[in-house]
């Protein structure tokens, strides 16, 4: 006689638009071979939302709103946050830790997209493909490259990468095929562990002034807050190609627009500060700026990567494991 | 005591430019370590080259004359010929094969750079990055790009490569962290050995018809001349993407314009058919559309990539060893 299996109550709480692009039908089906859901509820402000008290587990995502201590007074039987989104820090508070919640998030899972977008960025960048790209189509005749862009190619370039996250982490695996020399600037990191993820390990000043492209990966903290302000910014190379997939808030946006309107250095930005940039810009229409608005995380058909990792998450909470992705209190402190 | 070791003479047979670009002076430092050359020395037409008869080994590159029949007489010490570029097709002569001569090619060197253009090119454009940079760009504010792009992003997308060549094939290694399909077509290869490379072996309808991006990578050949031509891109999938980094001989130039100008699908061209295209062409205005002028090769400091391993092969000679790249008469039938 087998024993009837835990079937906790679980709950939405997203932007209901989230919940309609991360959890097609499918999704839902196999969340409801797991849980206890009615996935026509979904919370956003948690007002009138049915059978609170039973929830233990809300299934979360952009839109969720701060889980304070009033809401989670609510939920007695709130035991886990499983995160359909990359960093739970808008929403996972400090009273949800000193509940002892069990909270997951699928930080990993989107830091795919975003590598990807990264690494594409730094082989378009060294071999100057979008810069030249815009001088045939101006010129329509073939031109003297390498006059343009003395040494240009992505061999033997050194690429600098501004903290080992998650998202720095499947960058540096992500160049690995590559003839790169590699450093890297974090300082929770040990010289050993970097050599182990193919970098050396620099501190900032000498990445900047060392590295042909400089790609940002650190989390937005009040110490990283403009780490690249107007002197570190003029450290960069001449040529050199800086590319921000992290936050806006980690760049000077009014030192890096100078340096970008001389042409000294190359930028591809899709994080801004402010996001969207106002109209007046010049980082629109620079021929050497690539400027995207927020695209490199998971969007579209790569929703459904985080939608399998949070579902995961739930079948393994279901069945007694421990989450493959949990967040801790701790790691929070210097993460994303 | 020591024997005196074979230091044979060599040439350099090539335009003087990539001398001068592929030579720098550690290069032929290294050389005139191994062979007896005379640096200065360039043979564009061998018109007035001194000790012509003498000539052991010809390091050819882009530029260099074909060496017919008539030429060959004037060098009856020629044994091997170095290319330090890709294709043989242009200087290596039927008179070349039938008199024996070893050939080398620095044609997977060359195929690196190719391979990252176009891996750039995928992530790119199942992202539609450069398209939605275009939106931002023109509108200055962020628009709903799943609806603008449905299924975008670079998650459980089907590849299409067209030719397991050195290129197709440095493509698939490059492809294997990603979250795709891939799909195969090349006449020449087995189902296990597609398989093996990571890919699944179709025809190339079905490849056109089952493939969010397209990528050719098949030599040009009589029998590939067109090879997608106006009923074979009509079988590309709505919003699909043609890469092209291959030769412009293999795409209906007008046909491509056609399915390009009605927005129905998308192209990254490196290569085109006329090279420059004639400045009325629509292609180079259009936002579905990245054209570059034929610098997947390799350029700029890449060429270096490309002499240490023309350098590499004549030190291999010097020594008695076969070639790490040969080429050979049989191989060059369905290559590039």
């Amino acid at each position: 006689m087998s024993s009837t299996p835990h079937r906790p109550h679980a709950l939405f709480a997203m932007g209901r638009r989230h919940r309609d692009a991360l959890f097609p039908s499918a999704a839902v089906d196999r969340l409801t071979r797991l849980v206890d859901l009615d996935p026509r509820v979904v919370a956003e402000d948690f007002d009138r939302i049915p059978r609170l008290a039973d929830v233990e587990i809300l299934i979360t995502s952009w839109g969720c709103a701060p889980l304070d201590g009033a809401l989670l007074a609510c939920m007695p039987a709130l035991k886990a946050v499983v995160h359909a989104a990359g960093s739970v820090k808008h929403h996972v508070t400090d009273a949800c830790w000193d509940r002892g919640l069990l909270v997951s998030s699928a930080a990993a899972a989107n830091a795919v997209p975003v590598a990807e977008y990264t690494i594409a960025a730094i082989l378009f960048a060294n071999k100057r493909v979008l810069e030249i790209g815009g001088l045939y189509r101006e010129h329509r005749s073939t031109l003297d490259w390498a006059a343009h862009f003395p040494g240009f190619g992505n061999y033997r370039r050194t690429i600098g990468l501004v903290g080992a996250s998650l998202v720095g982490r499947r960058v540096l695996e992500l160049l690995r095929p590559h003839d790169f020399d590699i450093l890297l600037a974090d300082p929770h990191l040990a010289p050993e562990e970097a050599q182990s993820l193919g970098a050396r390990l620099v501190d900032l000043d000498e990445l900047l002034a060392a590295s042909d492209v400089v790609s940002l990966h650190a989390p937005a903290l009040p110490e990283t807050y403009h780490l690249l302000d107007a002197r570190r910014l003029s450290l960069l190379r001449d040529g050199a190609t800086l590319v921000n997939t992290g936050r806006g808030s980690l760049v000077d946006t009014d030192a890096l627009t100078a340096e970008a309107l001389s042409g000294r250095i190359h930028a591809v930005l899709d994080v801004t500060e402010p996001e969207v940039l106002p109209p007046a810009s010049p980082l629109y229409a620079l021929p050497n700026v690539l400027l995207t608005p927020h695209i490199a995380g998971s969007l579209g058909g790569e929703l459904l990567r985080i939608t399998r990792s949070a579902v995961d998450e739930v079948e393994r909470y279901c069945s007694g494991r421990e989450f493959a992705y949990p967040v801790t209190r701790a790691a929070l402190a210097t993460s994303a």
